[in-house]
């Protein structure tokens, strides 16, 4: 089984991402790891971490190969103004939309078996005048996907949750459950469970939308009017679902031993208790794209940038989900 | 220190409120409990699970002394049919408010020290024509209380979540996050802590409502308009406040590490946390009563009621907690 060859894009560059890309590289990794952006940037990062970093550019006309340690292969997106760590520049807002676009490419050509992403700035790309809702939204409108589905998962496995919504507010979330939208969350997470991680019939757990899923229409009718009916139809389907579940019991241990994963229908339902579990090593998931991928759970940390104090928990294990997607990928239908 | 007496209600009769009082008689108590409820019932469930049972009436004149094991004394409320495990009948829903009456005033005049219930059936006092949305909204009504703040916490006080609203549909938990609302909740769970926990000054997490806490706005302006200005006030006033925070960080172990409790704003964003942490010795907690009050975290369980199939450890919490709430309490300002 030879190597695979992911893209890392470091993201904002005055945030952690190039910190972690420059420590990952002092270790020889599993894949061959290929930072997509500006390789003057990493260097200076390197130095200004103290840590060894030599910058080799990638040839995709090789088969893929793990660089030895203190080597990071590069495919070089040129950074407009030199970043200083900790200060946000919309001058490099275009930059760090650059180096997604290229990094998309090469996944779709097939040059990378997966994309993993490090943190971006949102309110700097939006400060740039560029329209931003997110690393997720702007994937999928560069494959030409509908919305994906946002999946965190701990790095061991033991814990999935997919999400129905996402950031939206509270108030908007009862009309964002729609039928149509929760069908297409159960048929992704429960294909890609399938395709992406070698689960013949994956078991989903669904949350109702109210406390108690709504206690027979005592607190609520969504369960009864588009909850309970999408799952009826998607189990016709030959999906393995149970609910709608009460959220609060759902996440009981008894409950998730035999489940694959849990379908949360909004942000805080569902991320709190794996947010408790796997903090550090839990991996933010895209599914429903073309393409595989990953990204790490935590934010872009500008406070951190350049000081070395940075745990690459996150990053590793986004990498090694990553990995675990696009071989079993590779074999599936 | 002398034993205390406490109340006990066994709840629904049909339900395995019974069987938990007779299993717990089998062995003797810390306390003095007196179950608040029909002595035949008893009598007959303990006939059922083949345990011995005697019960004896309370006497409220005497210091109150724990009973020895097989030992249960009884404040008597007589049971209108007799019931059958597993069946509830409407004719026995005044019985079960009759028990919870009998018990408050019992509190209320210093015969018992708390009050501690079994699992009731709403739908069956409903079905009975009386209107009842739950134990601690008639609780508060029959004690001239406002409504009371619902907390569920560990055994061991490892995590306390209090909630600012609890059993609404989704959809009115936005509005029902009101700036009066949350400033009760917020004083109410501090003023308990100290009073009721010995905690001279709690530290409370105050959740967002919407996900990253609204984002600046982004994703919702309940933070900004409402939520921010209620914990600046009451931290004006003294408490020790920290929020508005994501509620999917919120529950991260280095988080919760310096604080006494956190404050939810609803039911599934604050409960599923503590539920997988400590389903089955979780104790839920009426603050905000001239009472003390605690309860069980489960339901009737209509299943099991007369099968033998039951576990005491949430009773056993609930009982100790409430212990520990009356012994805080005689000594408290």
């Amino acid at each position: 089984m030879g190597a695979l060859r992911l893209a890392l894009t470091p993201g904002e560059p005055a945030g952690i991402g190039p910190d972690l890309a420059v420590r990952l590289a002092q270790t020889r990794q599993a894949c061959e790891l290929v930072a997509v952006g500006d390789p003057e940037m990493l260097a200076a990062r390197a130095r200004l971490l103290d840590l060894p970093l030599t910058l080799e550019p990638v040839d995709y006309a090789r088969a893929p190969l793990p660089a030895p340690a203190g080597v990071l292969r590069v495919d070089a997106v040129a950074c407009p103004a030199a970043p200083t760590p900790g200060r946000t520049d919309p001058a490099n807002a275009r930059y760090v939309l650059d180096t997604l676009d290229r990094a998309v490419e090469r996944c779709r050509d097939g040059q990378c078996a997966a994309l993993v992403t490090g943190p971006v700035h949102k309110a700097v790309i939006n400060a740039a005048g560029i329209d931003f809702s997110g690393h997720t939204g702007y994937l999928a409108e560069r494959c030409g996907a509908d919305e994906p589905v946002m999946m965190l998962a701990t790095d061991d496995g033991a814990l999935r949750v997919a999400l129905v919504t996402v950031h939206i507010p509270l108030s908007a979330v009862p009309a964002a459950v729609t039928a149509e939208r929760l069908g297409h969350v159960l048929r992704v997470t429960a294909q890609e469970l399938t395709t992406r991680f070698g689960i013949a019939r994956p078991r989903l757990l669904v949350a109702g939308l109210n406390p108690h899923a709504g206690e027979d229409g005592y607190l609520g009718r969504e369960e009864i009017d588009t909850i309970a009916p999408v799952i009826a139809a998607e189990r016709a389907r030959g999906l393995d679902l149970v609910g709608p579940l009460p959220a609060d019991t759902l996440f009981t241990p008894h409950r998730l031993a035999d489940a694959d994963a849990v379908v949360a229908l909004y942000h805080d339902q569902g991320l709190p208790v794996i947010k408790h579990l796997g903090f550090g090593r839990t991996v933010n998931i895209s599914l429903g794209l073309p393409i595989v991928r990953t990204s790490v759970d935590h934010g872009t940390a500008l406070d951190l940038a350049g000081t070395g104090a940075v745990d690459t928990g996150s990053l590793r294990a986004a990498i090694a989900t990553a990995l675990h997607m696009a071989r079993a990928g590779s074999h599936g239908p």
